[in-house]
Formats: structure tokens, C-alpha cells, sequence
């Protein structure tokens, strides 16, 4: 059983979950998708394999061979067992049972693909699969945040090839997310006006961090950015939250993030990355000041004692100049290729 | 010239300087310190090569071979020629001139060696040279905050073999200080005393998160450890910044911080850590509320995309069961080491 602990000196929550330690690891290895074969007997995750998973909790298509399928994780940082009546008032102790939800998407039958190089179809399918987990484990009053992200090669920290993002439903709203949440909040109070639209307008007006521009999504490297090539997808139109975005409008997004993954697969010879989907609380759907969107996060560089110490990261790379290095990789794609980066806005 | 941008959505701060992309790097190498040469006629910071690098600013002794050197990094990431009078007042692309200092503190002569593996007599003189740096430093207003950090191994982010610490001076506090800070003054407010006081009577009572206690400090591994093994050097007596305790207990602390290295490095096998010296900003040398000590994290797991997301970090071991587990190492010692561990408190 697993429980969530509170730093008393910085308030920052962290799940400890000892079980974690037994999970398997493959061997890293710096092979590219295309050496990987199609199908590995060994992987969990393969068609085939089925039964060395827990039973799925979702999957694309409902009949015949799935697409997408969605899993409570083996190894779970969270379970939904914990009690949580209990209350520690110490703040010097403060805890929480480890209640939650840790699920796995698998985002394809084939073991030796990626996003970038998939069909967008099957983006599009992926999205559709988190969406509708979101969906389901909102109405659990038990969690507060759901947290969707992806590790993509050795250095982002994943453990497994196949190609796959992850679910976690928390008790606590995410620390990062609060922080983000107080800034915002903050801007709306001071201006009366969503941070991230007042943002969207004046990158647009500038349009020298903006690397595509779609009917209903911008991608920029933002004004800050904390690593290189950190990239950041931002729905053109207020929704504080990933779930209250119109599902009818993920087949354009699919294809503005298989987009923007293709430039950095071809950009930096596909680079290990994170990306995480920042979103409001499960209550919080319909506030005016927060903003869902898409963060990538490229691990070119290792994260060092000053960024873990201070919080301040040193980045060697201008957005403005990978912005523009990003658009002439999309412009320098076949013209099959990139297809939403092409559209008028 | 670089610059710090604040990222709109967080506030927190970012330097980019594009020209550290220049800096060499060592090839990473899984090799042990003692299976390098004690000197390498290719290193700059081994002894003969002092004209590859910039002059020194500090050394010990003053004359002769020296122990410890201080010189400028010359891939600095900021440096003393800003223009601090600017005001950018636009909170969406709030900047300030790339103003500070980033030096280098070189440990040792000695290219093969790490800081668990020296004689306590050096350990000192590094401390003394982080003292007397910061002293220096604090007297220039425009840098607030100094952040005292070392990386060890290659996972640990660091770009040369040779035993160094680095120093970066800002002009503005750094962002993670500025949240710890915001939590001791509100604990402060609740409660009228120190947290990390009242968090060291509390720790030393239930005695189970205990590695050490010496005279003047506590060893621990904290009640919500962000990674496996992450240890905090705490000293008993409240000082809010590491400027301000006393030179002449620098000998006890060199004891204690060695010990502890050599711990984890007998135990883990010669880890790849950072650590930090959280300490008060330069101006609140005598705050009520902070409480400088050392933070070691080693770096056995890689940071993944739910820590990078969420900012919640999963661990999977108990810090109950490592600082047991350190306690064991350290008395398997042989009886002429760890001296420190070994004294009544």
C-alpha cells in the first residue's frame, strides 16, 4: 500500500510506493523504432499477450483486433483502496493514504512504432482513449487531479518500449499544477482576463516563438522555456480543462500533435521526451483563469544540481531560434507530411 | 550575454545562455575514481594546466601548491556586466539582465578522487572556500541569492571528472528557496519558531529517519524524500544562512558531510548525486524562520514525466528503511572511519 507524504518545508507532495521497486525494466538500448521487430513475445503490452496484464478498463475498437488499449497499471503508485477519512494534523507529518488510479494507454498493437510516425487516425484514437478515461474517473470524488503524460525513450524515464502514455489520479490536486493554478489566478485577479489567452495573443501578434499556427491550436516554444526545444500546444479557445474540450475537435489535434512530435523525431533524431497534459482539477472544469494545454519537454540535456537546488534552470537555447529552426524542419517535410502546419489558420 | 526570463505561467525563472553551449564535455565513462590517473595532463583543473582557465579569484593556502582554487567558469552562465536598471513590466515577458557570478570551486589537486575518499582536513578547506567565496559575494547588492551546489558522476549532470563544486550567484532569490522560504515564514506565523527547528526536535524523538546525530548536526533522510537515499545535513543550532555559522565549526561539518558521502558511496556503490547548500538569501542572513542545511539527492532514478508533469515525485523507498540501511552501512566501517557518526552527540 502506498501513501502520499507532504514536505513540510516546501509543502510539495510525493507518493511513496515501495511496490514500484519490483516492476521489470528493459535494458536500455539506443535503437530507433524501425530496428525494433513489429512484435516482441516478451512485451506485455504485444497483441497476444493480453493475459499478462491486468484486464482492460477501455479499448478502441470494442470488437475485434484493439487499437488502444487502456490498463490499470501492474505496478501502481496508487490504488483505489486507501482510507481516506483519516486526517493528520501535524504539519510537520502531514499524510494521505495512497488513494488513486495508475493506468496504462497503449497506444498501438505495433511494438516498434512511435507518435510521430503513426497514422493520424490513430492519434486521434489515442486522445480519444484518454479523454474518455478522464472522463469516467472524474466522477470518482476520491480524485482530485488526473495527471496524463508520456515518457518516450531511455532518458525521459520510461521502462518499457512499446509504445505507450500514462494515467494518474490523485487525492491532491498535482503541486506543479497548484503553482500554476496561483500564478493564474493571480493574472485574472490583477486583469480580468485568462493568463494563457492574454498569452496566446500577444505570441501571436510578436510570432517569433510560434512554429505553427492551426485553426484551432497554436505551437510555440514559450518566452521561458526551461530546456531546449521545449514545446507547448495551446487550444486557441478558453477551456480550463482537457476533459470540457470538444471531442469532435481531437481529430485536429491529433494531427497538430503527431505534427509537431514528426519535426522534433526529424529535428533531433528522435529525442527522448516528456509530455504532460496541464489541466484544471476534476472541480475546477469551468474556471475562468486556467487554461489546459500540452507541454513537451525534449531530454536532450540531464536536469543538474543547480536546476535541483534552485529551481532555476539554465537553458543554452534561445526559443526564438529553435522556433524558427522547428518551422524549417516542418517546411523541409515531404508535402504528404506535416499536413496541419500547411493549413491556413 | 544571457539573460533570466520568468516563465508568465509559474514565475519561476530561467537563464538562458546560449553561450554554454560552447563548453567541452567529457565522454560519460562508468569508471570508478580510482581506476583514473591522479593526473591528467589534458584536465584544466589539475595542477601545471592553471593558464587554461581564468585566473583564480580564491585560493588555499595563499602560497604554494594549492588545496582548493576558485576561478570564474568560463562557460559562465551569468556574469557581472548587466544592465540592472531595465524594467521589463509586461508580467508576460518579465526579464532581467543575465547579472551574477558563476565560479568554480576546484576541491583538489588531485584528478582521481572524490570527496567521500578524502581526508577530512580537505573536506574543510572546501568549506572554508565556499565561506569565504559567499562572504565576498554578498557584499556586491546586485546578487541576492547564492547557490553552493556539486554534482557528482554523469547522471548527476556534471561535464568534468575532476572533483568541483560550482557557485552561481543571482540577482534574483532562487525559485525553489523562494518556496521553502514561503512555507518557514507561514510556519513561522502559525507557530512563532523555526520549522526546521521544531522539525529536527520532532525527527530526533521518533528517532526512526536518524542516520547521525554529532555535536552539531543531524543526519536524516527526510520524512518526504523526493528519490531513494535522499539525506539532509542539518545543523542543530538555527543560523539562518550558511554565511553565518561559525568558521570555526566548519571542521566538525567537513567531518559529518564526508562521513555521509562515504556512506553512500560504500552503500550504492559511488552514486551520482547533487547536492545543494539551501541557505537564506543574501539579505536575510539573520531571518527568524529560515534554517540553512545541505541537501543530498542522489541520483539512482531518472526524473520522468509525472515528476516533470505534476511536480509530485513517485518514490519507491521508505526513508525509514534507507536511513536504517545507511545506519548499517556505516557501522560496518572499518573502525578508523566514519569518526564522526561514531562520537556521543
Amino acid at each position: 500500500m502506498s501513501e502520499l507524504r507532504q514536505d513540510p518545508t516546501t509543502r510539495e507532495w510525493v507518493i511513496l510506493a515501495p511496490e514500484r521497486a519490483k516492476r521489470p525494466k528493459q535494458q536500455p538500448k539506443k535503437r530507433r523504432a524501425e530496428e525494433l521487430p513489429d512484435w516482441d513475445e516478451s512485451c506485455p503490452f504485444c497483441p497476444g499477450n493480453e493475459s499478462q496484464t491486468p484486464p482492460e478498463v477501455f479499448r478502441l475498437p470494442i470488437s475485434g483486433q484493439w487499437q488502444v488499449r487502456v490498463i490499470p497499471n501492474q505496478f501502481a503508485a496508487l490504488a483505489l483502496n486507501g482510507d481516506i477519512t483519516k486526517r493528520e494534523v501535524n504539519p510537520l507529518f502531514r499524510k494521505r493514504a495512497g488513494t488513486g488510479v495508475h493506468e496504462v494507454i497503449i497506444e498501438t498493437p505495433s511494438h516498434n512504432t512511435t507518435m510521430a510516425l503513426m497514422a493520424y487516425q490513430q492519434v486521434e484514437k489515442i486522445l480519444i482513449a484518454y479523454q474518455k478515461r478522464y472522463n469516467t474517473l472524474k466522477k470518482n470524488r476520491q480524485l482530485k487531479f488526473i495527471t496524463i503524460f508520456k515518457n518516450h525513450g531511455w532518458a525521459s524515464g520510461t521502462s518499457l518500449v512499446h509504445p505507450h502514455s500514462q494515467l494518474v489520479g490523485t487525492p491532491v490536486p498535482a503541486t506543479y499544477y497548484h503553482q500554476k493554478f496561483n500564478v493564474a489566478m493571480d493574472y485574472y485577479y490583477d486583469f480580468g482576463r485568462c493568463l494563457y489567452c492574454d498569452l496566446l495573443a500577444e505570441e501571436l501578434e510578436k510570432g517569433e516563438r510560434i512554429v505553427a499556427e492551426t485553426r484551432r491550436f497554436v505551437v510555440l516554444h514559450p518566452y521561458a522555456s526551461r530546456v531546449p526545444w521545449e514545446t507547448w500546444i495551446i487550444p486557441k479557445k478558453h477551456y480550463a480543462s482537457y476533459d470540457m474540450f470538444p471531442a469532435t475537435h481531437l481529430a485536429e489535434l491529433a494531427m497538430v500533435l503527431k505534427d509537431t512530435l514528426l519535426c522534433l523525431y526529424r529535428g533531433l533524431d528522435n529525442p527522448a521526451f516528456n509530455y504532460i497534459i496541464d489541466t484544471s482539477t476534476t472541480e475546477d472544469e469551468e474556471d475562468p483563469c486556467y487554461h489546459w494545454h500540452i507541454r513537451i519537454v525534449p531530454r536532450l540535456t540531464t536536469i543538474a544540481g543547480f536546476e535541483i537546488g534552485s529551481g532555476i534552470y539554465i537553458t543554452t537555447a534561445l526559443p526564438e531560434e529553435t522556433a524558427s529552426l522547428m518551422k524549417q524542419v516542418a517546411s523541409s517535410l515531404p508535402e504528404g507530411e506535416c499536413l496541419s502546419f500547411r493549413q491556413k489558420a
